[in-house]
């Protein structure tokens, strides 16, 4: 048995999300149905996120065990024109067996893309969120200091949603800005469903002076969704790198 | 009557083409509908050239007249919430009553992109071609060199294709070059139905070494279409700019 690692890109705009599901089009159903192409196993792939509907990633990662004799590296190569064109096996390599794409991860890094100019763009729209809204970037930056640290995320976790440990740590929340395109980097030890739409809704609100900068200290006590800002879309969300 | 001009860029994956057809979702199309909500006018607009299914535009120009007494720059704001997000108006304007989007045009700017990484990116395939072989860049340089000026394009003109006239002129075709994204800008007074992904794929073929670089000179002097390269995809095409 190898124990194989795909670092996989998608562009999620035609997918209901990554995690496999009988009757709707997912990543990994595409993923695993093409590796039955090759191997002739029925592979049951690990991600180490599931990503929502729309959702993109430049850097999702997932492990399989296999049997089959083609070479770990291989694997890019011999799916690059069996994959539909929306999803890429951007590299693979065999691992160690005890390998594992969710329970090794040491933390997730994921980009939020914001379009805020006045008129939309076209060639954008799947590809990031449309907020043609002045914002401060002074107090859209001290907003997102604040979040930094652990605190109780339960404020910023889809309602419905459930977990066992709402406590999560933030390492880094960066702006990058290029023209009228904001991007968010938020770097974390792990993430409650939606939280990263979440925090970019509230942020970006605090920045546009919908939602008071010191609300965020009773936000990050934990139990306030209600309070929190909107959940926004999964067009501007991207995973961009599992840490290991 | 005001005559308005409208700047559009769209995203050409989703669409059937520029031109209005009964049973099919076109650029035209979506916009007319749009206009007909907001001035209650069937309006039948002049696009500055049809584009075809799949191909993208961030520059198409459009004209149109109407008695609606909504100014002319206020179009763009008017639309940008009914227009399908596949579609934006980047700019509109009151023009003379004497602009028309095709005939006023004296050329047009084309982009063509190709991606030739060795490996596939999900994100980029609806936005370039896929062509993962080396290409040698002065002998692409050597070929792009030889279209510039008046020829006989028929040879770079789909099969089936129809034009009174077959001699255009082409007064730049550059190479920009990125990483593994390579872009090749194509200016010319007027074009033939599918000439520039023609012209792409045989320059593109010729830098590859599968079609020998003298081939152009008689492929310039007209009627060889079977000699000229493949018709690269859609996906990597842009009309970029129209110009007055």
């Amino acid at each position: 048995m190898k124990n194989v690692k795909f670092t996989i890109e998608y562009d999620g705009t035609n997918f209901a999300g990554w995690q496999r599901q009988v009757s709707e089009r997912t990543v990994e159903g595409v993923i695993e149905k093409s590796l039955y192409k090759i191997t002739g196993e029925r592979i049951d792939l690990v991600g180490a996120g599931r990503t929502d509907a729309g959702v993109h990633a430049i850097g999702q990662v997932a492990n399989f065990f296999t049997k089959s004799t083609i070479p770990g590296e291989k694997y890019k190569y011999a799916l690059r024109f069996i994959l539909p064109t929306d999803v890429s096996i951007v590299d693979s390599e065999e691992v160690d067996k005890d390998f594992h794409a969710r329970f090794s991860a040491t933390g997730k890094i994921y980009r939020y893309r914001i379009y805020t100019g006045r008129l939309p763009k076209a060639l954008l729209r799947p590809y990031s969120f449309f907020f043609p809204f002045r914002i401060d970037y002074n107090l859209l930056e001290r907003a997102t200091e604040k979040f930094i640290g652990q605190h109780d995320f339960s404020s910023f976790m889809a309602r419905g949603a459930n977990s066992h440990n709402v406590f999560k740590t933030i390492r880094r929340f960066d702006i990058e800005r290029d023209g009228d395109m904001v991007e968010l980097i938020i770097e974390g030890d792990n993430f409650l469903r939606n939280m990263v739409r979440i925090m970019a809704g509230t942020a970006v609100y605090i920045g546009a002076g919908r939602i008071p900068l010191e609300r965020l200290d009773t936000l990050l006590k934990g139990g306030r969704r209600d309070l929190a800002g909107p959940t926004f879309g999964p067009e501007g969300l991207y995973l961009e790198k599992v840490l290991y």
